[in-house]
């Protein structure tokens, strides 16, 4: 794989630098003062205006990612970003928390329990209706589209200067295009693509700026509907998902800062911890809305992010996925006119698969894992194209007038690509009887007869899946379908990674879909008894399945989101065989395009289990060190000029008895966060103060509510000389019980601890309860299974 | 509820004895010697031949329990017992596991890798035969057995004499269940009931004894034909699922030691670690052929056992699963003269609902929700009765031959019941055109009609839930389906805890699906326009569902289960209302049926989250303490006599650096079992033999697994006088790494650690990591949420 970037890395620099613990061969990166953390004793001037990169000021840290990102973020797999923090799933169980806790009644804690119910009732619904706009928006908008240009179509068919009709087509789509990629590019880029990989990344506890705020879901919706009807080969699956978990993230917290309001409610859920069950609650209903998949929405959730299972969370998932396929049944009901009429399934509909005439036999199994694999070779070859595009992309396509220019580009080149193919096609057939086609262009077929090409390019992507799982054996020649699957696969290869929100779950379905019939009628010629191979529209559906499986590699719960779409159980066999061998034989060639946008960011993301040959690194390794350490009474001075040197940046520091000045360990007591800190600093919780103002107000638990998430960088926090010399008392704000685990303690054990915990800093300690080294996601995310054996990613600060 | 125990309680010695640690009002119960860890020097006797009850000796504890079981134990859900002991998730990082990981290169751990696939596809393969097995016996059977009687009958109608069929009848079902009866009341008692509450247990972490023995296997297939085939008001889908997870813990571990044969294969999975996510599997598998619910089945094993969710693991469960529906369906589609259909479900199959005729309305959605309310408070009533009923049993009926009689009592009375209410039934029906009728009785009706009272009640329960659900409108009269849920539910209730093989899913869902085809007539009857409600089919599906809910309380994994059964996605919605509503409405009366046994069997059991007003507890109040600790080098002689000792047996012991003498804590430095200890002894390594033996083998982690599980007690290791004085150094076998949490850390924050890693031993230490206290599954099972806050419970020692 190219390796693209300025070696902007710290590790190159751990040479240089000696270290106090043993440097085993491979172990190059884990001793480099990018992770060590020390006293900056040195350095006493507070340096305000300063710029850093922490978490704590995601507004600035997402500017310069819209704006410059490209220049100086080294685009590579090989490195892990240090500008991506870790949520905290681990409760700070701090005296102030404690002492809420146990004033709470058992009531308490059932209204709680209630107000969580709600909570995920509101999701659903929220989610649903949402759903339900983009729906009933693109339905619209894209059959208002196809009418136009059909009657010009049709005029021009006669009166000649189809040229005309290309242009009018091409022009329409370009605009919506335009709109839709300004949104993303110029206003929040976030919002580009699918949005899948940053929920993933959130589920697992990385914190991605501005990732779920209430603007990103604007222009995600905005933008994901002029994609579709702009006609590009999009889905508006995944950004579904994306949608539902902003509004979690939007409706669990009882506040809008973007909106500048709070309604003073769900205050005990501004945290990670709750915040982040209610994200997954909301993925799950995005799903749920987009497939009518509930149990798929669930199982993606759990999937994707929860590493701790829950029988009480998963069930109030459950409950906000099915609220919203719930919701948007009911809405489309009214819309389709048959209100009440609650048997419609989610956004995609696969239309209803009749096991009676279409039940696969056993000596179908073999050909299903044939086309499973064929499925992974295609997704891997897909997920190949769109690395080195996406390289490519990071190299040269940064600019937002750029990736206008592309975005628009894409449209025309799809709407030229189409016509050509519809132009060129020789492939007529006769108009059903119930004239079930939704927009049958004639062009130059004789009457009664309709262009099949036409037929699947020119309509939505969901129409066309639906009609080659369903249309009658001999609608579509074999020459169509694989003319379609080649274009379609080009295309929508180029089309993901643009800066225009959309998915990529219906294109993979259709390139899936069209070759997979096309095998199917390939097989019905070669037989003689054509009867059990007479329906080629099984063959697309495990085709789609097969496609979809290569290029995301999912598994359990797209298995389900397939059987719940399809509505019926009876092909949950073959799917699941045939998305694992999509997988294993996708996974020889490459990963899943995610993982790989995933991992072009550079983002620490924890995989379920460490490496399987890493059970010969411990904590001694593993770990950064020295660590930078408070003391329990702390002078302000040092904390301001700690949280303010902007070569660390570091987030927790654990609290120990006393620091002796020759950076020797000392007996650990507590552990605190840099945003706890900000809050002190703030309010001036300093021991000389309280003394004197004795009235003042104690600070609770709701101050550092009220902080969250957006705490202030330290930057804008002004402390007085005087008030420098002050000291803190940081006992009642710390975490008094950190988890720990002893120096010689192996890498997966910790990373288990880690992972199953959702930790964000776990101690290192010597047998005299000494610290010794703090281990972060980062430690861990660095070690990584690679070609040869046990690889460490380097670290980079941007 | 009654308090029926004797006061066996170690709690009631609490007062006498001093305690260092401060007592809270609360925790009477938290330190007392039952739970105290001395180092019992004193006793320096070596004792041969006592008997002791820790886990290791299973043998005689299930003796034990088989026949003395009623008069000891005290059968109180205000007790827990302490002859249950935990099963180890967490591997035991030693010297010699290390080595061999480290040793172990990336091809090996795919090889692991594919065996476990392997595995997971044998379990599927055989729980699908056996699943495959228990069906095509009863059919045949049960066809058998129905045959015979109704010719009696037709021919007993004509000839007069009825009661002569009535005799055969009774003797012919008191003859099968008494086979049943003896099976498992004398041979294998563990094997009764449905073994769900036994796998629940064993998914969350306590070994029960026997639970997954190869003869428990036998006795629980055989017994549920023999109880099925008798006519009792059971189902053999609950069985299945025990079948597989012993299916899973047998094949998993490449031997028998029933059989004694050791095939020398999988000896990596000799552990706990493995062979609990293996059962996981079995019992997926189990699920899955006996609904046909794959996903059901996944979700099943997740709900009662993963505490960590692993992608990888959760992908090989629904492997287990897919394979098993697979196996059983093929198999089936032979015995159906259909081979290669793979089409069919499950054991259960609840038919085909097609979505066209029976689509619900948005105005039906309260009506489902006060049916999910009923179905909650009857289950409830369901599950009050059997726990007096069970109470009863306990007290008085705890010889194998009582248990026998009540068995054939409880058939010879389904029968009567059966017959009474069919000889008195005066609603005929027509015969329909296509004789879909099993065994129609025609009785004293027309010819050409058959009694609608046999229909339901001279059948299998499957079958008769089958025709519940899908027979025509007006097949059966209101007045015969409120009588046959009458005596139904109570024959089933009397039923439920018998000493036989059997499950309460079917008899539960058919009680729910006669009243709701009540209610769905009652409901047509009352409305003019019946065109909507006229299929009271649907409002039998809703009406089993919420029965079913309401007596075992399962609430996401029986939603799938249920939809899966169905075939149909549609009703995901409304079954997942009324099982809601059923839980909260059953929760509000009286536990699950399955937690109510549990706790009479006064196991500790870890539900998912601490007690919510548990904060206020720390691991201070919580832990046992003192707590008996070795020496790194230790004397043979202490090891022998602490491990002797039966008044504490213990199973994990902290490693110390130094013990002094007045019981001061030590630094602790790592953690050895019982199990591994025994192993120890048992190979002789001690330090002066390994001197004067050089070319002795050294101990291999082999010698460890060979042992496992099945470790022999102390008792029967002879260990000379001049042994006792020989050292014994633990450090290559101690884990050196245990998990350790300081003393203030409170309840929840010590049970998320407990519960996420499924510890068995976790050290409390102080701020000097010395040992101060030990805290087991006891410790934390004892609190629990009672009707008056936070209780605790009693430890039993029995």
């Amino acid at each position: 794989m190219a390796n693209i970037t300025k070696k902007v890395s710290w590790s190159s620099r751990g040479d240089e630098s000696g270290s106090p613990w043993e440097g085993t061969p491979l172990l190059n990166g884990s001793e480099q003062p990018s992770v060590s953390r020390q006293l900056s004793g040195g350095r006493s001037i507070f340096q305000i205006g300063r710029l850093s990169t922490v978490d704590l000021e995601d507004e600035i840290t997402a500017e310069e990612d819209s704006r410059g990102r490209p220049k100086e973020i080294p685009h590579n797999e090989k490195l892990l970003s240090l500008k991506y923090e870790s949520l905290d799933y681990d409760n700070i169980e701090n005296q102030l928390f404690l002492e809420e806790e146990r004033r709470m009644s058992f009531g308490g804690f059932r209204c709680l329990e209630i107000s969580r119910w709600v909570v995920c009732g509101l999701i659903g619904f929220l989610t649903g209706l949402v759903a339900c706009c983009i729906d009933i928006v693109v339905e619209e908008m894209a059959g208002l589209k196809y009418k136009v240009i059909k009657e010009n179509i049709v005029k021009s068919t006669e009166a000649g200067g189809l040229s005309i009709s290309l242009i009018l087509w091409a022009v329409l789509n370009c605009a919506f295009v335009m709109v839709g990629a300004i949104m993303v590019a110029c206003f929040e880029p976030i919002a580009g693509g699918s949005g899948i990989p940053q929920i993933k990344c959130y589920l697992n506890g990385v914190k991605i700026p501005r990732v779920v705020r209430l603007k990103t879901l604007v222009v995600k919706v905005l933008g994901v509907m002029c994609s579709v009807v702009g006609g590009l080969a999009v889905g508006k699956e995944g950004p579904m998902i994306h949608s539902g978990a902003v509004i979690a993230a939007g409706v669990s917290q009882g506040r809008s800062t973007s909106l500048k309001r709070d309604f003073k409610m769900f205050e005990y859920f501004r945290r990670d911890t709750e915040k982040r069950d209610f994200v997954s609650a909301g993925a799950a209903a995005g799903v749920s809305a987009a497939f009518g998949a509930p149990v798929g929405g669930v199982l993606f959730s759990l999937e994707e992010g929860a590493s701790f299972w829950n029988q009480m969370l998963t069930w109030r998932i459950f409950f906000a996925s099915m609220i919203s396929t719930f919701t948007l049944n009911f809405f489309l009901s009214i819309y389709h006119h048959k209100p009440g009429d609650l048997s419609n399934p989610g956004l995609i509909n696969f239309g209803r698969f009749e096991s009676e005439i279409m039940s696969y036999n056993l000596y179908e199994i073999p050909l299903f894992i044939a086309m499973g694999a064929l499925g992974g070779f295609l997704g891997a070859l897909f997920n190949v194209l769109n690395y080195w595009l996406t390289i490519f992309r990071i190299r040269y396509v940064h600019r937002p007038f750029l990736q206008v220019i592309e975005a628009m580009l894409v449209a025309a080149v799809t709407v030229a690509v189409s016509f050509t193919m519809i132009y060129f096609s020789t492939d007529c057939q006769p108009l059903g009887p119930e004239h079930s086609e939704e927009y049958p262009l004639q062009l130059f077929c004789a009457d009664g007869e309709y262009n099949s090409m036409a037929k699947i390019f020119f309509n939505t992507p969901e129409r066309s899946v639906r009609s080659l799982f369903h249309s009658q054996p001999g609608t579509y020649n074999p020459l169509t379908l694989g003319l379609f699957t080649l274009t379609y696969f080009l295309l929508a290869c180029w089309t993901y990674g643009l800066s225009v929100s959309a998915g990529v779950f219906i294109p993979s379905l259709l390139i899936g879909a069209a070759w997979g019939r096309l095998c199917g009628i390939l097989l019905a010629s070669i037989t003689s008894s054509g009867s059990i191979w007479a329906d080629p529209g099984k063959y697309a559906l495990i085709g789609a399945a097969a496609q979809l499986g290569g290029i995301v590699r999912m598994t359990l719960s797209l298995t389900v989101i397939m059987v719940e779409a399809t509505g019926n159980v009876t092909y949950g066999l073959p799917i699941m065989l045939v998305l694992m061998t999509a997988k294993i034989v996708g996974d020889y060639f490459q990963e899943g395009l995610y993982d790989i946008h995933i991992k072009l960011q550079s983002v620490p993301f924890l995989h379920w289990e460490a490496p399987g040959t890493s059970h010969w690194l411990t904590a001694r390794e593993v770990m950064s060190s020295p660590v930078t350490c408070l003391n329990r009474i702390e002078k302000v001075g040092t904390i301001v000029d700690i949280l303010s040197d902007t070569s660390t940046n570091h987030n927790g520091f654990p609290v120990v008895v006393k620091v002796s000045h020759n950076n020797e360990p000392a007996k650990l007591c507590g552990l605190i966060l840099r945003s706890q800190l900000i809050v002190l600093l703030k309010h001036k919780v300093f021991v000389e103060l309280a003394r004197s103002r004795l009235n003042q107000r104690k600070l609770q638990l709701k101050d550092f509510r009220d902080a969250y998430p957006r705490f202030p960088p330290i930057q804008s926090i002004h402390v007085s000389q005087d008030e420098r010399e002050c000291m803190m008392d940081l006992t009642e704000f710390m975490n008094p019980t950190p988890y720990t685990v002893p120096l010689d303690t192996s890498l997966p054990r910790v990373f288990k601890l880690f992972r199953a915990l959702g930790l964000r800093h776990l101690v290192v300690a010597d047998d005299e309860n000494r610290v010794v080294g703090l281990v972060t996601r980062k430690d861990l995310a660095r070690y990584h299974l690679g070609k040869h054996g046990l690889e460490e990613l380097h670290l980079a600060q941007t």
